[in-house]
């Protein structure tokens, strides 16, 4: 390791592991966590690299938030509590400082947000684009790991929150949509900012038959829990959750039920539990919306208001 | 995530995890690990980049390799056992099929030999260089793991196996060094494969009061105990053990003392349990060799044959 490295990690890296106790305080070969026992260990990895993942222009805070957010996303899915998270930086020579501080500003922030810390940090040098990845570390009770193949026909299939707006906020950056600044300013947030259901997910353990967040798009991800668990799904094109700022704007509907970018849960729960998912729905103050159900016959459908169906070009949801 | 990159995964990455039922398939998405009770689990991370840390003619095979077994050497050190790992490919659009094969093979082979199997793996895709990055987890009985803190002055100081190939092995593959054919296979392969202590590292739990694996060079490594630990060290210069390839080799002391990629474990242990450490070697079929002393006083000296100190230009050894 260059002694910039060195630098760089006690500069930058050691104030967001300072109150890990796993961390070693950066100093040893590896991070030690002591797990509860009973439950088992949930990880998982990521990458961002510049220019695909994140826009040149994002503000360096909300791609460390996202960048965090989307793997706590997908601890959430399998119903688990984060932990702590492994963080490795390979920069180019030409980052700004300020870059990096407000990188480090935005993470210590969603630390705080989510009772997180580093547990472990490295950074290399390349001559690419900057890239970021990041392990995250949860746990759960022994066996109680939310899947996506425990769906059944008659299931109900519901999502968190409201679709759509991450796609859409993408389209505003980029200038391929204009909507009001009011508007603009909502679904770029939710596009730079995710909310990921971390309540949602650990309080799904035991109710839901599968989960899975949204973040290729609900069609595809809906199309992941049925191939995994061998059934088909019929979706209300009339019941997917808009935001207010997405009502109304061309290409919504097809945003919600192709976009990316949402992560929220989509989730599978037997009929007779309705009453309890809208009663969590409450307790959390988390909008619950049931969007459709399971089939036995392996296909996925989306009706109209009208009940015809509606069919798409795009590819991977109408056949899966 | 883009549809090449499922194939991708289902291709190249599940038969990697086919035999662990932590990885769930590589179908959700995270890994759930049951920990041994009574254990915590041990985490490190690393990333290498394509023209940085590895030369863009080495074998994909060996790239595989020593990316994993970079991580191994990190577990080792801590005294941990390894458990299994996660990859991360950031891949340019021209990263050639063969490559990939070539690179899942020597991974498949390492997965063998060291008895773990990938846990979780994504790809994204990067117009930069091939950024590799993997998240290796170990596992060891609660409180035992080896730390940096722990040297105490009287101490001897220890090495395993020998020191300087990976660095002489770098010099002959660069064109800097020549020597005979039979010598440069040896360096090179030390170099390419190095062979993390995944047997010494667990036996010394409850030996080693202080313990790092060789990666920077003996004597970066060796100044990151003494900081961590407060204390100083004596190195006799004489008894730095060489290999057979790199005795007689102009720079072979100077790699051995600063040349960095040996992957050997580096630790210390009381005087007074010196024949169990031989004990230990014999056992492993694995020389440890003695190569010096803890000291109170804060500075690292290494004495040649004649017992003066020996001084170098190069940083971070003679004062840190």
């Amino acid at each position: 390791m260059a002694e910039g490295e060195f630098a760089f990690i006690r500069r930058h890296l050691r104030p967001l592991a300072a109150h890990e106790p796993a961390a070693l305080g950066l100093e040893d070969d590896a991070a030690v966590l002591a797990p509860t026992p009973g439950h088992e260990i949930v990880l998982t990895k990521d990458a961002i690299v510049a220019g695909v993942h994140f826009l040149a222009d994002d503000p360096a805070e909300t791609v460390a938030q996202k960048l965090l957010r989307v793997n706590l996303s997908d601890l959430a899915a399998m119903g688990a509590r984060p932990i702590g998270h492994l963080l490795v930086f390979a920069r180019p020579a030409a980052l700004a400082e300020a870059w990096i501080e407000g990188f480090c500003r935005g993470l210590a922030a969603d630390q705080a947000t989510y009772g997180i810390g580093l547990l472990g940090g490295d950074t290399v040098s390349t001559p690419g684009p900057l890239t970021l990845s990041l392990t995250a570390i949860g746990d759960l009770p022994a066996g109680s790991a939310l899947r996506r193949s425990g769906a059944r026909a008659g299931d109900d299939l519901w999502v968190s929150g409201t679709l759509g707006d991450g796609a859409l906020g993408l389209r505003v950056l980029t200038g391929e949509l204009a909507v009001p600044p009011e508007a603009a300013a909502v679904l770029i947030e939710r596009y730079r900012v995710p909310a990921p259901r971390v309540a949602l997910g650990p309080a799904l353990r035991g109710l839901a038959t599968a989960a899975i967040d949204v973040s290729d798009g609900l069609l595809a991800d809906l199309g992941h829990v049925l191939e995994a668990s061998a059934v088909g799904a019929e979706v209300a094109a009339a019941a997917l959750p808009l935001s207010d700022a997405a009502i109304g704007l061309a290409g919504a509907e097809d945003a919600a039920l192709t976009g990316g970018d949402d992560y929220e849960l989509l989730f599978t729960v037997p009929a007779d539990q309705r009453n309890a998912v809208d009663e969590l729905g409450r307790e959390l103050a988390l909008r619950l919306t049931r969007i459709g159900c399971i089939t036995t016959e392996r296909a996925l459908r989306v009706r109209g208001a009208d009940g015809r169906e509606i069919t798409s070009p795009r590819r991977g949801w109408q056949h899966f």
